[in-house]
């Protein structure tokens, strides 16, 4: 089954302690697009501006990602500028030019309205909130979202999240929005904000499922080489959503195994820039970690 | 088998956001203790002073600890008061009062020299190697420090580092220790310091296994109720060091089970302060949050 994502697409200029690299090719929809498609086809939603370099169309085109609903705008596209040191966790933010996406209106195609697993990655819940609207029957939608929105424009985040299935957050927005700092309070707390299932990414100490029927959790995949962790929580939500359509079934058991595959998804993707890592891979080789993984975290 | 502990008892004064305790029973060997004496009986040496409560001392040994190397020592004993805010990870120390720890050498009694079990909890590191020198042919030996010891006395502590089986440390003393941020190649130095065993507390973050032949890694076990952290990583080690001592095999499938023994442990005793909870545990407490833990990790 096909996955939709809404969000954006961007050249990154990122300084990490392994080096510099100007306008590589990033953003939200990106990096979702580069773990997804190895399960799913995907149809990314979002806007670039006429400076955006033709390669990186290029790019995307030739890995199968849909693009008949990437807008094309008058002006800069989205640019983001940051920087890690010691704490690779952490992003120092230097620049944000929004560029298109202080204009961008999200808009599908008919043939699109139909499609079932949906990521909206984050962005304004105006804009999720007006994809969400052109979907006729979504059968699974996921949210994401960051503290600008949490505190800029609360009300209609709060709307949106009665309106989604799975709250997918990092660890910090998650102890924000709850106003608990206890990772399993603040899980039950947005569950009784609406999402039936909240999905918490704790970068490299892993991550936390709750639903009514069962809580999960799994710490990060070891890995010793971190060059670059941008995109590691949309490439986490791509294998994830990607795992999902793909069977079809939203079971205890498969819902497991979508976040396994998500964590290990993420752990190729720190190994490089951008996305250098993660659109070279094949499912042999997230299968390949998924079964290393699980030695190292069965007893 | 037995299992020897050295380390610290003394009276806690406690705050954290669900009250606040006063001279309650606490310190290294205690957390260590209740946890350890579940699966193998527990051989404390520490020292307390002339005005330590005679009724802890009652309460432990009907716990069944052994007491004979507890030396009560001319002077106070060893008290520590601190408290806990928002971030039940960190605790901030108010006050801190040696007292009897300033002069005590550790001495066991001859039938002690025997045992094959050691746990050496966070300690000055010549208290350390002072004990270890009374031991004949000791099987296991695990060591636990501190930022203190590390800055104060690190030539001490890599020397003692080169003589312990396995290095229990929390994650950002592995990270000062090794000056790696990243864990896994913190790891991989502190092997290179003498240890053939790592094991990394992250607090609510599980923990980091290796050793040359494998790695292995777990979440904490998910709580909503954290009332007083103090101690957890000590329970922890407890568990660990017990259940190894129970069934005398070092190898893989064993270490894992004693370090998922551990975590279940821990997570039963922040449920309340000091000791409060887990001098109540039976194994099959542990057993049944063992189990449960299974399902909440495994896909």
């Amino acid at each position: 089954m096909s996955v939709l994502v809404l969000g954006t697409i961007a050249t990154d200029t990122v300084k990490t302690p392994f080096g510099r690299k100007v306008d590589i090719l990033g953003g939200s929809v990106v990096h979702f697009a580069m773990s997804c498609r190895l399960f799913s086809p995907v149809n990314i939603v979002a806007a670039v501006g006429e400076d955006f370099p033709q390669k990186y169309i290029n790019f995307l085109l030739r890995k199968n990602i849909n693009l008949t609903s990437l807008s094309r705008c008058d002006g800069r596209s989205f640019h983001w500028e940051g920087e890690y040191n010691g704490d690779m966790n952490a992003a120092i933010t230097l620049k944000t030019e929004l560029g298109v996406l202080l204009t961008f209106k999200p808009r599908i195609m008919p043939e699109q309205r139909v499609i079932k697993y949906v990521f909206l990655a984050n962005t304004d819940p105006e804009l999720q909130l007006s994809l969400l609207r052109q979907l006729r029957s979504p059968q699974l939608v996921a949210l994401d979202t960051m503290n600008f929105w949490i505190d800029n424009k609360r009300a209609a985040l709060l709307k949106m999240l009665k309106k989604v299935d799975i709250f997918v957050v990092n660890d910090q927005e998650a102890r924000t929005l709850s106003g608990e700092v206890n990772l399993v309070r603040a899980v039950k707390k947005l569950r009784k904000l609406g999402p039936r299932m909240i999905l918490i990414k704790k970068g490299e100490h892993g991550c936390l499922f709750y639903s009514d029927k069962f809580i999960f959790s799994l710490p990060a995949y070891p890995v010793d080489k971190v060059i670059d962790p941008t995109g590691a929580g949309d490439t986490f939500a791509g294998a994830f959503m990607g795992y999902l359509a793909k069977t079809k079934r939203i079971d205890e058991k498969n819902l497991k195994l979508a976040i396994a595959f998500g964590t290990v998804a993420a752990s190729y993707n720190i190994e490089d820039f951008g996305v250098a890592k993660s659109c070279t891979l094949s499912l042999k080789d997230l299968q390949f970690r998924l079964n290393k993984f699980k030695q190292i975290i069965s007893f």
